[in-house]
């Protein structure tokens, strides 16, 4: 055995789809986070925290099989040989929990921040492990919930300093779009993969436009790089019920010129279907909220080429979408796209009480909204939270130190002592990479004259790389830094920190 | 198949030893959070995120069982086969961090807090998902870091409110322990089994006393309930090299005239060992730092007892405990106890990269700390974020309810509308229950005669639960209740708040 005494090392290695967020992103994300909390509050909803992990008969939907990681869910057996799995959602939970909570206030209103999982192929900026930031109203049918939803999604975007007129909230209802399915089955519902398949190719008229909605609606759609995809297989005159009601999204609005008057296309549109009258009046009643609240078209239009991907949608659905603009991946110029999603899911809590619970919510990605903010410069750009650095160019002036950096941090300065083992020039450069702006130096020399040297490190940084660690070159040129009484430290401080002030 | 049309209901269940936290206690720890991360930042730590799933050879100690979910972690296979698992604790991840980014500036400090999660047996106050908030200096030997926990560990708790006096930071060194191992071997190190056995009894004392720990050292004990725990089997002289350690303790401890005396005893303990002596070297240096920061023995002492349970610590260990007392329960008074721990561990990043990077850093236990606060009554103990419900009497009036929730917010007045669909009884109910302090109510006649009410529904709480949904009976009798001028109201609405100010 030639290898014994040579220790096995460990490969550092980080699950593929996961990240390490470094100082700049935490602060960032955080204060953002912040914002949007303090808008949720001021709505009246409060804080709940579920577990990371839950029993995936609760979580519903997914089911992985045998005993394989599977079915986009990170599952795996407990020691009682039973299924449980990673949160994929904050709205599975939620609905897990008002089910064990009967006696909760009605509506029940609470936010939940924090990471879900999902087993995905990871690419640029899809991560396995991401944050959520929802809220929703539990038990309540009241449409002025829904439309609250929208409200709220309108002054979070703009409580994180985005425009208005750089976003828009659309709004629709999934009982309209089972309407225009129902009209579309001669009055026959249609099969529910049919409706499914109807309501995927709806969703795609952003991607491949009416053209190719058409062509998917009927025998099927080849794309540029020449796959094809199968067609739902309606007939000419199915598909051209669908085609005038996508028709009403390029017709009325683009303009916009009132929320009313697409309510009225859509009521021409879904003719004696029940379930779509329903929708429309669905809609007019949260049209009517938003006017009260005065959230005009300029924020809210409703848009019925909304779908919203998730099966549990019963009633309105709604996206809040950024619509600068962005060059994607492709080189291809398209609006930056929804950031926030939410709608009305009145049958989740049922699954487990057998009583209807109403209940409407909305959900904001935290990291595709975080990228988005930075694209237009509204993030905090710190990475450190101490201004000033006091070095230890001395170790037997420790104490002289300690005393620094309390009388700094008395006066408010946010201060930090070097606690490292190397050299002032390496002092110097720790100080730069982790953003302070000035460091306190302090010889033996300066202690008997009485005196401290502050260094303006932002001034000071091409210096210094260039000196490196060489202390007695460092010593004797030193343009950023001054030497001041003993008794002026703080003050000086101060004034450096003050070229700062506006970064 | 009778039951084919009778729907089957899930079960609603939560995973054993993981717990739903409601919004006062998610509010109360999140406040608390706040105070604890102000004071690392002032130390210039700063945050990083790592995720929640590693690899389990990155996280290193612990190992699952073929495919059984043990060893004290939450492990799975990945989709490639792979063991990976839910982070155990903050400490190992940010030792792959480290491996993993060596250009990291040195020292690299950063805090971190959320979950982390072990298989542990579920109790009263013990759960498998629980939070931990860590700061850690990576990169540097020097004892002024580690004299830096231990200052972080004060301010931290009388950040919090706990006054100096009702806790304490203990700090000891493993390498003293060594050396006293050392000692009792005869020069010679015990093996690493029966030194691990030393250690435990040592880290018993409080639990079981100084005859506790005699008995444990040597043939073993008995404890009340007649369970056995075999002893170390020590002789007796090896015996009483331990006690003596151990009675520094109650000699000098409980005065403590000075750290520096008990440094003093402890060399004369570890005699010529070096390992002993170098760990009497690092108290000293600790002690120095605390003394030129001011850190006197009313907050931070050395105590030889002091063992910290982990495995990877090396050298410096402290915990901060609260000394307050507390009745457990099984009706014995007694110190509250540790909350906060941590120490030296310069192996840790070594495993992955071959090259040494001490280490130094310490943890809370957020939920433990939590708990303590609140029997201290030094939690904040709201449970909601809006003072004032706008209530909705009459469907009909909704766009001037909205109005008025405007027209309180843009005074300042955090203000929710009910969006439910209850009469007016059960919507005071839901004020109530949400927390809180004013309702306003406007009917049609209030509205013709150009007046609006406030109700205050602390004075008016009892009241109501006695009157229920009664509306008829509600509208005569209202004595908390009071009919301003439709332009007083934001003025009305401020006095009431304002009797509740001070709560």
């Amino acid at each position: 055995m030639a290898d014994k005494n040579r220790k096995t090392r460990t490969k550092p290695r980080r699950l593929k789809g996961f990240r390490d967020i470094d100082a700049a992103d935490v602060l960032a994300r955080d204060g953002m986070i912040r914002r949007i909390r303090k808008v949720y509050e001021g709505y009246g909803f409060t804080p709940l925290e579920t577990p990371m992990l839950e029993y995936v008969d609760a979580l519903g939907k997914y089911l992985p099989e045998a005993d394989q990681v599977d079915g986009g869910i990170f599952a795996f057996r407990d020691e009682d040989e039973e299924w449980i799995a990673l949160r994929y959602d904050l709205t599975a939970p939620l609905s897990r929990y008002v089910a064990m909570n009967p006696l909760l206030p009605r509506p029940f209103r609470r936010y939940q921040v924090g990471p879900v999982f999902r087993v995905e192929k990871p690419g640029p900026g899809r991560f396995r492990e991401f944050y959520q930031f929802d809220f929703d109203s539990v038990g309540t049918s009241s449409m002025l919930a829904d439309a609250e939803c929208c409200m709220v999604m309108c002054d979070t975007l703009e409580a994180l300093g985005i425009a208005r007129g750089s976003y828009i909230v659309r709004i629709n209802d999934r009982k309209v779009l089972n309407g225009v399915l129902e009209t579309v089955g001669g009055g026959q519902p249609l099969s529910p993969e049919v409706s499914a398949n109807v309501l995927r190719s709806i969703d795609k008229l952003d991607r491949v436009g009416l053209e190719g909605v058409k062509a998917l609606l009927g025998k099927g759609r080849k794309d540029e790089s020449g796959d094809f995809t199968a067609g739902v297989g309606l007939t000419t005159s199915q598909i051209d019920i669908v085609l005038s009601y996508l028709g009403i999204e390029s017709e009325s609005c683009a303009s916009q010129e009132s929320r009313r008057t697409v309510c009225d296309e859509l009521e021409r549109l879904v003719g004696d279907s029940a379930v779509g009258r329903e929708g429309v009046d669905e809609l007019r009643q949260i049209d009517d909220a938003l006017d009260g609240a005065g959230y005009g078209v300029d924020r809210a239009i409703i848009d019925p080429t909304v779908v919203r991907g998730l099966a549990y949608y019963t009633g309105p659905v709604f996206e809040g979408a950024l619509t600068f603009e962005v060059v994607d991946d492709a080189g291809v110029t398209k609006q930056f796209g929804s950031v926030f999603g939410g709608g009305r899911y009145d049958d989740l809590v049922e699954r487990f009480t057998a009583q209807k619970v109403p209940a409407t919510g909305a959900s904001i990605g935290i990291d595709r909204l975080l990228a988005a903010l930075k694209m237009l410069g509204k993030t905090d750009t710190r990475s450190t939270t101490t201004d000033v650095l006091v070095t230890r160019l001395d170790e037997n002036l420790t104490k002289q130190y300690q005393r620094i950096v309390a009388e700094l941090r008395s006066a408010g300065v946010a201060t930090e002592l070097y606690v490292g083992n190397q050299g002032i020039g390496k002092q110097f450069k720790y100080a730069s990479d982790t953003g302070k702006i000035a460091a306190v130096v302090m010889g033996d020399d300066e202690l008997q004259a009485g005196q401290v040297s502050i260094k303006d490190l932002r001034l000071g940084d091409e210096l210094s790389a260039e000196i490196g660690s060489d202390r007695k070159r460092w010593l004797e040129q030193q343009p950023a830094q001054i030497a001041v009484a003993r008794d002026q430290l703080v003050e000086t401080v101060r004034t450096v920190l003050k070229r700062y002030a506006d970064v």
